[in-house]
């Protein structure tokens, strides 16, 4: 088993503090995506899809995005369960995962790849090419807004997203703050229960 | 238990091709999103994401997006199972239902949405307002002709996505194949193995 990663993006990065809060150590290949590596022949070998993370098991077959693959290394790593226990939670984290990566992930990437020249006719993640369409912009941006306004009343009197235990609920939607900073979107000082809940999961995610 | 729908749209039609599969049958009620039942406050107050399917509990609390659903009525009535047996298969399963979300639910919602005038304000689900930016009809169409040859590649040789069983990954393939001929965009006659697929996935959802 090996796990195809780039630490400074963003969804390796949500697969990467999974492994690390499990204390759980994965064979590692960096692919470096600022180099266009994951579109040469040697990974798109490996994986068509030409994205990471991705995580190729002992037959060769690989397994892609984030969801899957901490699902798998859950059920061969139970130990700090971050998936939900019991089936309503565990459907409760899915749900949360699909809505931070629909309703902010993909409008953080929209930001930054129909912007910078560096993704230049790679404005979605892929083999492509897709071309950049600039008002995707100011769309990412309104989204990332409803976003903030969403989590913050879902967070009211709650610890963490989901049970009130750190779930990969809470790395989402951790990663995806930081990966609107990159596009110098902020959440606002308004949504403080945001705010408050953002410092928790940075102390759990570094603690023992 | 109620399930909150509308049986005419894509995201309902999957949950519900996974229910009617299964053999069981869930209180249901039809909110109507031609005539924007799903914004109105009545349903605001049940789900404030303004989104179906929607799938509340006895509780009160509300659980979302299709894959969540599907998770949470799988363990409740295992029989047929849809999602994949054992946690590769899972992961599998989880791993397409992502890919099929992001790489052709999602153009084939933006071609409809940001093309027809019944969707002006409302580029994107839920509350929004998101004005339209008519240039993603023609990402949308493109990005679908990139995933109809990724899927046809993978059928090659395969009876069904995951496992060579039925499962909701066939599903949501099968919906969104449908979906984006809403935007008279149809699967190339050259993707043969989608077209042999695609006959399989109907006569098994027809068939006892």
């Amino acid at each position: 088993m090996k796990l195809y990663t780039f630490d400074a993006a963003p969804n390796p990065r949500r697969v990467n503090l999974f492994i690390a809060y499990k204390g759980i150590e994965i064979p590692t290949q960096q692919i470096n995506l600022r180099e266009g590596e994951q579109l040469g022949a040697a990974f798109r070998a490996i994986n068509p899809r030409c994205i990471v993370p991705a995580l190729q098991m002992d037959d060769g077959s690989v397994l892609c995005d984030g969801i899957a693959i901490c699902w798998y290394l859950e059920s061969l790593y139970p130990q700090r369960p971050l998936l939900g226990v019991g089936a309503l939670q565990q459907a409760q984290v899915l749900s949360w995962d699909h809505l931070i990566f629909a309703d902010a992930f993909v409008p953080a990437a929209e930001m930054l790849r129909n912007r910078s020249s560096a993704f230049k006719d790679r404005a979605v993640p892929g083999p492509g090419p897709v071309a950049q369409i600039p008002e995707l912009e100011a769309r990412g941006r309104q989204r990332l807004r409803l976003f903030w306004q969403y989590l913050d009343e879902q967070l009211k009197g709650r610890e963490f997203v989901v049970g009130n235990t750190l779930t990969l609920a809470d790395i989402d939607a951790f990663v995806v703050i930081d990966f609107a900073g990159w596009s110098k979107e902020q959440v606002p000082e308004s949504c403080a229960h945001v705010h408050l809940w953002s410092a928790r999961v940075k102390a759990r995610l570094s603690g023992p």
